[in-house]
């Protein structure tokens, strides 16, 4: 049964209703703009990293159709990516946004929790830890480019950049839903929402598993600017550049001083948080929303 | 000279000039909306639940007539029918409203802490630790239907609870006023605040003792939302619907990951909490305070 | 070098662009409202203290042109002020404004940490976290009347009110924008203003050295009202009396209650802080930096 479904479904943690219509093409939306440009890139299967030595500035497209789902390759892949930008002392600034149509990314991926062993579980937690610890904790500027819907993982990493800039189509939403599929948004998915939009939107959202759409997430701050959706990438480069007027290393101190108790709360804790997620991710009551819920995907795909 | 007090005044701490005239009739509107339900309900002297075992939702109608005073048989009744509802794994939702006319609840019963021994003092403070504990610790979904005033201890109930809608009546007001008073709203007050509306609103409301009328709460957060006085319950049962859809398991969690940290300061703190209380409320300054303002509202009556 | 530039520039470390003129004029405009008040007041070269001992309200006057530099000796008598004031029982509420045009105050001195020894830049590191710990602590209520801008160590004074009234004039601005001249706010600098405006205002602002134009700084909450410039003062005033109509011990309990943990974490951490700030300041590259901002301020001059 469960390997029934992992063929047949590929999709996030997120509550993607809206996304059908992408699941059902999967196809890469190779940007113009990319093509357009002469510049040192490497491309991996799930992302695309583009960086522009004149501005100290690199992209990274995330470009695993149908929806960007952040697996334990995909994990992997952007930590690795992220690491070695973070060690290149020329690049100063990282965009992030999507190659896919409609969606930035549509969060974790459940297959990697869905009839798995603990010890896979484990393994991808830990993965999902440091794409957190390595994007929030970056030295460089992070700017989100969010041309496209950004539930529960999607969100995470979205907050855990500097700045947000989102395409203002109300038919994109943003938000950590996990509530509503069943399961519970960890400590610092918490830490980070609050971090950005205070305790009493957290709070609610959470509680409700709250998707707000583009208007709304920046009614409540969650993204920081709305344009139209052709722009996002263009609005993102020309607020780097205001970043990058500001002395790095004060800037960095900065954000450390505002970012490193809430790092330091998942660093002195990874062990027990990974613990956490696996008793919780395994018993037989969450396995069976789970399933229910690859169902439901199957079924609107069919 | 205290017991004549005690005999002429029934008044909650709240500063509640707005409340005259209903102190005056001190009569219990019994609603219509209640007579015309079949449910299984229990009457007590102060508080009536009424619970729907189709929906799992339980009403709690604060009925102390004339303002609802948090005395200690008030608080103490509040805390036995919540740990009853709490206990019934039928009964998944909370509502709770005024049976009284304009007020919600004045607030803690001043007559509770003037005139009184230090045990005395003591016993009551306990209570009103229990009821806040009890509330915001909640399992269930606590939604306040606030159809009036709601001073000092009734803006504690208020945001204790995890949705707030009020009517939209200009002259109905909410907030932690206690300074007003001369007495200070404790640490755990506080905290409930700083949770609901942040660090600085509640810097100023408790410095300068605001209360705020029910648009100026919404535009704070003190409350979500204001409906027509007549629709504020039938909007908290249309609300507990959209909250019932949730997984009740990851909403409580959620919900426990948010409020814990500040329940947990309060539980290993109660007694210094309590002493704390004790010592304030009984000099000489403060009890003259008191008395300075139930002779107030005693010629208010005449 | 040093030197010259030391007697060539006197200003601080907010970037005051838009102060050249008043830089250029250097001149102590006396308010023709002090004149004409019958009052008790003592006069230090750098602040006018002038006590009305019917209101109980002192209004502290910054006058140390041009722009009111927080030097040394600046920042010592206003401590000394604010402790006389403090200690004195008749006085309850204090103003602080400025007796300067178009300037509040420019922040701290750059001429105390640039070309000095470190043991120079410790003494003057621990009178700035004097200031900050006697004015955030205060006991009085604390009205910043903001007539005119407040960059840097202005920004933190106004912040560490209780409240701030700012001219409506957009070219006054206030903020912490240390780190665009490549110098960071140290902790409690931060944590007043994530008190203030909540936390991701202060990630915002702190990362990229935001200055706020008056009503930008209203739209944040980093002032509380806006009013005509020549009305500033008086709308202190009326607003004191607001103040002072809250019975002053549970006042101060209250704001004790919110501050105390935020002046704790520096009250147990003053000597760490001065030697952080000392072997920053102290550096080379950073001592580089304050010298071309001092270069360019000389220029601006010329």
């Amino acid at each position: 049964m469960a390997s029934a479904l992992r063929n047949s479904a590929k999709c996030g943690l997120g509550l993607l209703s809206q996304l059908s219509s992408s699941s059902r093409h999967g196809r890469v939306c190779v940007s113009p703009y990319l093509l357009s440009q002469q510049r040192n890139s490497s491309t991996s299967s799930k992302i695309k990293v583009d960086f522009d030595s004149n501005t100290g500035v690199a992209t990274m497209y995330l470009q695993s159709p149908p929806v960007n789902s952040m697996s334990l390759d995909f994990l992997t892949e952007f930590s690795i990516s992220l690491e070695k930008l973070e060690m290149d002392k020329s690049c100063r600034g990282l965009i992030i946004t999507s190659s896919l149509p409609k969606v930035f990314s549509a969060g974790l991926d459940i297959l990697e929790m869905y009839g798995k062993t603990p010890e896979s579980c484990g393994v991808f937690w830990k993965a999902v830890q440091e794409m957190w610890l390595k994007l929030y904790g970056s030295n460089m500027v992070t700017i989100a480019a969010i041309n496209g819907s950004s539930p529960a993982g999607g969100c995470l990493m979205s907050i855990a950049c500097d700045y947000r800039i989102m395409a203002e189509n109300p038919r994109y939403n943003i938000g950590l839903n996990e509530t509503k599929l069943g399961i519970v948004a960890p400590f610092w998915f918490k830490d980070t929402m609050v971090n950005t939009v205070g305790p009493r939107t957290t709070e609610l959202a959470l509680e409700l598993g709250l998707l707000y759409s583009a208007p709304e997430a920046l009614k409540i701050g969650l993204v920081d600017q709305l344009v139209p959706e052709d722009q996002v990438l263009s609005t993102a480069t020309q607020n780097m550049a205001k970043w990058l007027a500001i002395p790095d290393h004060a800037r960095q101190l900065s954000k450390s001083m505002m970012r490193k108790p809430t790092i330091d709360k998942l660093v002195s804790n990874r062990e027990p948080d990974i613990h956490n997620f696996v008793s919780f991710i395994t018993k037989d009551s969450i396995q069976k929303s789970l399933r229910m819920y690859l169902e439901m995907l199957k079924k609107r795909k069919a």
